[in-house]
């Protein structure tokens, strides 16, 4: 049985990425290509309890250390559960944000050591990184304004325009340092051109060269 | 301001933790000793949702290493928001459970790695340790069929007697390791003696020569 393909979709408040899911979601459908979509952090029922914990406001200041537990803890029962078994029998998995997040929120955005970071990736994930990390690079005021109108805030769309800054910066930083791994399509382009961009992505993945 | 004693509470199902820490909290009263009485995992709104999720009996089979970053990413929160402000602050904490219950219940019992164990608690942690543990030691089959008669059994109690087997012999062998900074007491003795040692033991954090 041949593994899956791993996708994640990144991205800041306000990128297009819940409408950017469906246009993937339908182009694999079209294909027949067997596949999973789930998110992060989340994708399981313990480990949307624990999304529920991280996002929630709350009167009490939540420990930067705390959260990055808590979403590594929420990423290990996921891939044990989801994305590891759907892999193994041969299923693309399209997931809504996955570490990249990670080194972009709480490594970016709340200043974490990245080392750190690092090291709870390689003890949660093992081997495991995407195949293909598709970024959808937008200036956060644009993103912001966007996602103002979508509905109430969470814990993160609380945090100051400073955060958003260093989150959009770990998250280019990283495709910069991996360019390999990463798609970084401007999401201030039109929704036909962002899709388009998508879509050579994806048939890339499909071909026999890409293995 | 001098700081505060850290002590912790540790043992398996049915050893007397509650009875116990009546007993010390009694003690420090009549002392004037401040101190406050916390538990792991818990300790703040947060943590106690976290120690919830980690308790509760649920159909999902939870990843050991979610596991173990759920009680860590607890702990990171109680340290920051109540342990350690309460030690700067010259009080005394009492603490039923802390890092050691890691060790028997995650390393022994679940038989995670003890070296990435090690690692959590020095990320967590930093220097804290606990000025003394006071270890209730009895034998699991004793303990178990004291604790059936309290309620209805957690998510750990539900464990076969070879989990808390191993939990025990993590116990003993962390305080075998570390003798200065353990008081291993028998909790097959009747509670006077019990107690008595325990008083023995706050004796000895209450002098000038031990500080």
């Amino acid at each position: 049985m041949r593994r899956g393909k791993f996708i994640t979709l990144e991205g800041g408040e306000g990128v297009g990425k819940s409408t950017n899911l469906q246009f993937i979601t339908g182009w694999l459908r079209d294909r027949d290509i067997a596949f999973i979509q789930t998110r992060e952090p989340g994708g399981t029922p313990l480990a949307e309890e624990l999304r529920e914990l991280l996002l929630c406001n709350r009167d009490e200041a939540v420990d930067p250390t705390a959260e990055l537990l808590m979403v590594f803890a929420a990423r290990a029962q996921h891939i044990a559960r989801v994305i590891e078994p759907a892999l193994a029998r041969g299923d693309w998995v399209i997931c809504d944000r996955f570490t990249d997040a990670t080194y972009a929120y709480q490594g970016g955005g709340r200043q974490l050591d990245r080392t750190l970071i690092a090291q709870l990736e390689q003890t949660v994930q093992g081997d495991l990184r995407p195949d293909r990390v598709l970024l959808l690079d937008l200036d956060p005021q644009t993103g912001l304004a966007r996602a103002a109108d979508i509905g109430a805030a969470d814990r993160f769309e609380n945090e100051q325009l400073a955060f958003f800054l260093r989150v959009r910066a770990a998250y280019r930083e990283r495709a910069e340092a991996a360019p390999e791994s990463y798609a970084v399509i401007d999401a201030s382009q039109p929704l036909e051109q962002v899709q388009r961009q998508l879509q050579t992505e994806l048939e890339r993945l499909v071909l026999p060269t890409s293995e």
